[in-house]
């Protein structure tokens, strides 16, 4: 546990603040926190009540309080912008970096955003009118304008006295991106590169020629991809004619693979919500959750009563062997189960980029003869412990082990054969989740199982 | 899609390099990935038969070779560095970076790595011998010591100088650390600072002091978190007398957050397969699944059994109403659901720090309502619907409903508080994942069902 993330110290510094909030001592909060990172300031003002979230939030200095909306969702942000005077307001927003400004007010009505832009300066104003253009799942719409690029025909010394003029506005200065004179992209530079060459090179003669870049309408999961393969610290986002339009950062990306981790983990479990509601208040966040995630269950309904049509299409041999009743839910539960297990490894390796290629017919392959293997281990397990339920009747165990036994095979296949049919298909497999693959393998595994038994039973006991 | 990702150009490139290496054009070769990234590289490999990809990996400059190796699982690696002179092993093995290497042979044979480390330079071979005593999970197994770092006594002019020196050797030279004459860590400076400071200025004077930085020991989760909620580029690990020891750079932190995410995926699934298979032979791969499923279906089978239990002891009610076993797949269904929503939301949240503190009780009342009110939905499609399975008989139909709903309360309820509980008592909360809750669920469901039907029923029919 770092110092940084401890609960123990984050308590602590919450309880500080209340303290001196309640007695009024600005001036110590002010010393409290200045050498504090804003994302723990900006944690310790999540944690406040309204009344001193406002407080706490006026104490702080334009920097600190322009990083801290940078953390914020769109409705705190409006709130704690409502309670400056129009100067500060224009003092506070200069303080936020493009993409994040662009997040913030994506989402305001058409009117609150043009009021916000209006206090921009001119440059930043159009850069992020700009880049509201853009869908905010792609490469545009979490791009910043703002980074360093160089014309190539300077040399290394102009190219370093350009960066330290830019350095001030820039993302990140790590990488300087080199353009032609029509502002298409034709190399890079590290900062490191800059450093220790001579200064009297041309930036065309050291330059890398061959720059990763990604699209305007690259979906923000292949930008991640990318940056994650060729490890960088920044990406260049390009539009059709090459022209450099704007970079992406690491730490950007990395909250993209949260969120698209996190939307992934969700959608397994048949739920959408992934944006941030911490900071809604609990009925929101009940009502948008809720709303999230009935249609998944509806579909598990419906799933559940054709699982009753067809039981009902068995109600003989039910009604003959009540005792076929007591095994359904460990039926169910593992061909959910190892459904579930085959597809979470088919949609993940989907999504990490692994299962392309020879890697699909071998994945189907693999899929199938593990659910072989563990179905062949857990049937015999089956059938031998319920010898015990059913009073010694050899046959309705072995029958009951042998369906066990078929009904996850096809467990198997059907968690990892939809996802791939859909990812060919071009639906996003991971909507191919827990509800839609398990409802079907309880379909099919009941019908498996009162197929096999009713004509297992009628061979061999009638 | 950007082109370095695309399907396709992939495809392209490896065609290119077969067609190449059957005419034995290693020339060509050499010149079509000469600019190529080594990821790519690295990519083409892995898709290549093994008599091609030692000719491939032959082909390969020593820097190429280096970075293709960084990639590679340890058998590979072995088996690549077997084709090598020794001469040649010691300038390949020059190329990748300590904690490249350190993964590379923590899991070899005491005497492999022994053979490995003797070919190193001494430095390396002291650094890597250091590395190689911490836990791979740990900030101290992940780090790498290829770090800068300059005494807070001299001038930034010196420190300039100092980093184009170290320049060469380091992972990354965007942060420089500040130690005192102890090396104990005392401040970080970026380079942007460095670059736009008066070169006279004394490094004590403008750095931060309050560097974010990790212990040798930290969980390599928590490290992730603190460098995504500091959008860091690299973070410090010193040991417990705070002197640094390495450094763990961005790219690495990308990839643990992938790998935990996969991870918390795969367990939610009931399978704890986490390492990178990709290069095994299939039926190891095969084999290692079934190990790391089986255990998580076991636990199911037994459930089951419980659940037939369960059943078996209101075989009567079942007997006289065998109407009541259709429904059965119907409940398991709804509350595997909805106590998967639950607990994956719940699970999810407290692996991201979201739910800790004041958010604890706030999670469960809200997870409790969402059951209430999805349960409630649901509970009433199925009542209506059920109407047309049991020819109209109402009072059936209701209490089929009203189980229904009180089952999905419990789901809720229980998919909340059994991880809530299990990070309460030290126990990783996504252990207790899919098989265990639903598992724990279907028993208490069917408890609650077939109590329900039995008092309803025999209140109101009999």
């Amino acid at each position: 546990m770092t110092k940084n993330t401890d609960e123990n110290v984050i308590e602590e510094r919450i309880h500080t603040v209340e303290e001196l909030l309640n007695r009024n001592e600005d001036l110590k909060i002010k010393e409290f926190i200045e050498e504090m990172h804003p994302a723990d300031i900006a944690e310790v003002l999540f944690e406040l009540n309204d009344e001193d979230q406002v407080k706490f939030f006026s104490i702080l200095s334009w920097e600190q309080a322009g990083k801290v909306l940078e953390e914020v969702n769109s409705e705190t942000f409006l709130e704690f912008l409502g309670i400056l005077r129009r100067e500060h307001k224009i003092l506070l927003l200069e303080q936020i970096a493009q993409d994040d400004m662009v997040d913030l007010i994506a989402e305001l009505s058409e009117e609150k955003r043009k009021e916000i832009i209006s206090l921009l300066n001119l440059e930043d104003a159009k850069s992020v009118r700009e880049l509201l253009v853009y869908d905010e799942d792609t490469a545009g719409g979490i791009m910043t304008k703002e980074f360093i690029s160089v014309r190539k025909d300077i040399t290394i010394y102009q190219a370093i006295e350009d960066l330290r003029e830019m350095a001030k506005d820039a993302e990140t200065i790590y990488y300087v991106y080199v353009v032609d004179k029509n502002k298409r992209l034709v190399g890079v530079l590290s900062l490191r590169e800059l450093i220790i060459s001579r200064p009297n090179n041309i930036v065309e003669d050291i330059m890398h020629e061959n720059v990763i870049s990604v699209n305007l309408k690259t979906d923000q999961e292949d930008v991640a991809r990318a940056v994650s393969k060729y490890d960088l610290l920044a990406i260049p986002v390009v539009d059709d004619n090459n022209r450099i339009m704007g970079i992406i950062t690491v730490d950007d990306i990395i909250d993209v693979i949260e969120e698209e981790a996190t939307e992934d983990i969700y959608r397994f479990a048949g739920a959408s919500e992934v944006e941030d509601l911490e900071h809604y208040n609990i009925s929101e966040r009940i009502f948008a959750s809720v709303k999230s995630r009935l249609p998944w269950l509806i579909i598990t309904v419906f799933g559940g009563l054709l699982s009753a049509q067809v039981i009902g299409g068995f109600q003989e041999v039910l009604n003959k062997n009540t005792v076929l009743a007591l095994f359904m839910p460990l039926l169910a539960g593992m061909g959910g189960n190892v459904g579930t297990q085959s597809s979470t490894l088919t949609v993940r390796g989907i999504a990490m980029g692994d299962i392309q290629g020879k890697e699909v017919l071998r994945t189907l392959f693999q899929e199938v003869c593990i659910g072989f293997l563990v179905g062949l281990c857990c049937s015999i397990i089956v059938a031998i412990v319920s010898l015990f339920f059913i009073q010694g009747e050899i046959i309705l165990s072995f029958v009951v082990g042998i369906s066990m036994w078929a009904n996850m095979i096809t467990a198997a296949t059907i968690g990892t054969l939809v996802p791939i049919i859909f990812k060919k298909i071009g639906v996003d497999p991971a909507v191919a989740s827990a509800p839609f693959i398990t409802t079907t393998i309880d379909i099919t595994g009941l019908s498996i199982y009162f197929t096999l038994t009713t004509i297992l039973l009628s061979r061999l006991v009638y």
